[in-house]
């Protein structure tokens, strides 16, 4: 099952005839063995690299919003995100995401250079999936209790004398969106991953 | 490819040998072919039956969580939901949502009596999937947004003086978590059957 893209190459690129893996039970006769085998590991290593942008990215937005939202007060009488329960909460999902994200992208490299998987592969895609999915929906949730105080405090005297809090607030839920968006689309690349894994019984493709 | 479960059913308890249909083509040899389609049948029809139970619950919620959202205003000094952006956006993503379920239970209750889909099958499961999907990040922004407002309008004196408004507005945004919570699990079993019929060519089972 968890045999690396180098060996299928090896193996396929070998003169030798190999007996044919377990994994490519369903492949049709008329394919050669080491055409369908480099295909599939460059069409992976594709796919991962793909992944890996989508990963960057959502750590990227997911760390500038937490780092925004942190920096916020400045002046001694400017208003303090700690004192807003829907700003810690948009900062403490910022934070989730921006070390799972970061998690992730090492997992990924690691996948990529050595060609096996960090965790035993079943594991590894339903690990990524479910994750993806739940922390896309916390990020969500939180951006948009953090929506609805930002709008709500624009209207208060706090914004008109500290301007400034209420902008850097926007741009922080601003970049967390952003990074809800980034993990949406890898949500749907390591759902994809999924189902090849339950077709295939491995990570390659069809 | 649309073939019905029955003339599935009818097939495979004939007497005479009919030529497998090509949705079977990887079934194993040594399963004969009318047990398999009996069983398939009945378990297919036990997978729509729970959706069906899913998404009649959704509906409940959301045209629960809507009715309570909309007869809010009460008393000529009472405020209103349409005053507040965030509940409208409530009201609305739980109509959404409520009008939504209602076709899919038309579409599930057809599916049962009659054994075929009402859209072709390959566009039925990816929109119940991603329908799925989008109105249940929709309508968790809604209620994270709701809650957001109702957590801050708490502390201002439109509760103290006018506290069935607020409670009532609670009730509507607690029953939309509850149809997000039940679109959620309507949400995988849709996705199951995307990779069911990405596997088998078919809704029915492996």
């Amino acid at each position: 099952m968890r045999q690396s893209p180098q060996a299928a190459l090896r193996n396929g690129g070998g003169e030798t005839p190999s007996p044919r893996p377990r994994i490519q039970a369903h492949t049709p006769p008329h394919h050669p063995h080491h055409f369908h085998s480099t295909v599939s590991v460059q069409k992976l290593r594709r796919f991962n690299t793909l992944i890996l942008v989508f990963r960057f990215a959502a750590f990227c937005s997911a760390a500038a919003a937490f780092v925004f939202m942190l920096v916020n007060p400045r002046g001694p009488d400017s208003p303090r995100w700690y004192d807003f329960d829907a700003f810690r909460f948009v900062l403490a999902a910022n934070a989730i995401v921006a070390v799972y994200s970061l998690f992730e992208m090492g997992a990924s490299v690691w996948e990529i250079s050595s060609g096996v998987t960090l965790l035993p592969e079943i594991v590894q895609v339903w690990f990524d999936f479910g994750h993806d999915q739940v922390f896309a929906y916390l990020l969500l949730s939180a951006d948009s209790a953090g929506t609805e105080l930002a709008r709500t405090m624009k209207g208060t005297d706090r914004c008109t004398s500290n301007n400034a809090f209420c902008v850097q607030t926007d741009i922080s839920i601003a970049l967390g969106f952003a990074g809800f968006l980034f993990l949406g689309l890898s949500s749907l690349l390591s759902g994809f991953r999924v189902v090849c894994f339950i077709i295939n019984g491995s990570r390659f493709h069809i």
